[in-house]
């Protein structure tokens, strides 16, 4: 992956996505123990960072690919992007979903204009299923985040960081985001290799699904033992990804983890003092900013907060529990 | 008011404000029957429009006057924005409140480094502490909305506006915008007149508070019967004041009413589909534009979200109940 294919993304998507704010509260600057800033991408359309890696790597496929349509395997925020985005481009968007997936997100892609494909996860082959409909449509496929031109749409965040520090006067910072296979982070870790280099990127990821972490700490990818069952499923995937990780060996400083717990004050602390909506998924890179200051040493830190698709009672959980 | 004034209280607060960003969703504009375009100040500093208000104003001041300190009526958004600008102005602040203002209120005041004087309702005369207080130090009152300099910096909205429906290709359109006082309302009147003679302000209130839609229609000053027992409190005020109403009247469209219902709904969905926590008296243009669009005559319609300092235990309702 090279800086001039992140720029170019950057340039193809700019004039259609959203440039999200910097975003500060003195009283999160206190718990925080430093300044802490917040980039809100639950403010992207569709409610996710996703769409600017889903719109680039549509806007990047030859006219003749990109007019017989798309096909992903998504139940959450990469679905929305993809439908989103392939809608803008005047195609199609194929999306296959578990049948178990929440009603809402499936009825959400559909509203954007993807036809949805349900499969059963006990007994059908979701890959089979792809793979069939691709072949007999001749549908490209777009995966979440080992894409290079997902890598290079997410990398976008990155530039607008380091344009923002500087708009901030900060020299100096660790940037935080949630990662899941890595797309976002690598795509960060481009960003600010090629702009900033006073500027480091690091991970956050829940407890129990810490692959980014250890894999960061053995040098070599390793697997996450479980792969549902947290809050945080947005962002579990079993590994980081063979196209991300080597970025991010290359980039990233240490890896840091945290409850969900920790995820679910955050999202309280984030509508109260933000007054921005954040899934959990999305929480734990401001999680880790706010309760392990004691893992950072620069003195402004900046954080991603990559959704907001919440379900609502675990949003209403954490505003009865920790607002 | 001149629009140099507005220009230049603009010039002094950028480098302060957030400059919120234009949003919108493909959700919103079904419902709305048009594209809708949200304005969220609910994520400007403090948490509504009012710091840019209190910034222009306290900034506006020559630097004796400023020093020796500022004071303020309020237990709302004034309070806070109010609280902040004094701070980074490196003045002190003292805010007067009700004694049955709500404990957070008063807490988030006092931790952005105002003193908050309390006063009762029943027994005490808040203008004649608020005068002993500012003769005894030499403070400066500040008023919400009927001041110029207040005026001004809420000016700096309908800058933004104007700017953003360049960006986003909108030539005509109503832009709604929450009412009490009418300081932002009449500030937007300024910004639209001087730099977009295509959009055209109008207002939108709670029913039974609607002084400004009554004001409006008969061309002179109107009261409420009632100043208090609605979910919008916030933005209620005996009547428009004597400055901002004749901006008004030569300038906004016809009055917008709204339902309580409605806007809980909107919060809901504000939540859902933007991602944004806004308060009811900051959710009634947003109200207005969805619910009330036989109304709109315009393509396109742009709404302020004026604040997002919302009862806990509202908000909740809102999302239970519309969610």
């Amino acid at each position: 992956m090279t800086p001039e294919r992140a720029r170019a993304a950057r340039a193809r998507i700019t004039p259609h996505m959203r440039r999200t704010p910097l975003l500060s509260s003195p009283f999160l600057d206190e718990i925080a123990g430093r300044r802490l800033w917040v980039k809100p991408e639950c403010l992207q359309h569709t409610g996710s960072f996703k769409y600017r890696g889903a719109y680039a790597a549509i806007s990047a496929l030859p006219q003749d690919l990109r007019a017989r349509g798309i096909i992903a395997f998504s139940s959450g925020n990469h679905a929305q992007g993809i439908a989103l985005a392939a809608r803008q481009h005047g195609t199609t968007a194929v999306v296959i979903m578990p049948s178990d997936a929440p009603q809402i997100k499936a009825d959400n892609t559909r509203a954007l204009g993807a036809e949805v494909v349900l499969y059963e996860r006990a007994t059908q082959d979701r890959d089979a299923i792809g793979a069939a409909l691709a072949q007999e449509r001749g549908l490209t496929l777009i995966k979440p985040f080992d894409e290079p031109e997902v890598i290079a749409g997410q990398a976008s965040v990155g530039y607008e960081i380091a344009e923002q520090a500087l708009e901030n006067d900060i020299d100096f910072a660790d940037v935080i985001t949630p990662i899941g296979g890595g797309g976002l982070a690598a795509g960060i870790c481009l960003a600010l290799a090629d702009t900033a280099p006073g500027l480091r990127l690091r991970t956050a990821e829940p407890e129990g699904f810490d692959d980014a972490a250890r894999s960061l700490k053995a040098g070599e990818i390793k697997r996450n033992t479980r792969l549902s069952g947290g809050i945080c499923d947005a962002i579990v995937t079993p590994q980081p990804g063979a196209l991300t990780f080597p970025i991010l060996r290359d980039h990233a400083g240490a890896g840091m983890v945290v409850s969900e717990e920790a995820c679910l004050r955050a999202i309280a602390l984030a509508y109260e003092r933000l007054k921005i909506v954040i899934e959990p998924g999305g929480a734990v890179a401001l999680a880790a900013a706010l309760f392990h200051g004691d893992d950072i040493k620069t003195d402004h830190v900046i954080v991603v907060a990559s959704g907001g698709n919440i379900d609502r009672a675990i949003f209403q959980r954490a505003l009865t529990t920790y607002g």
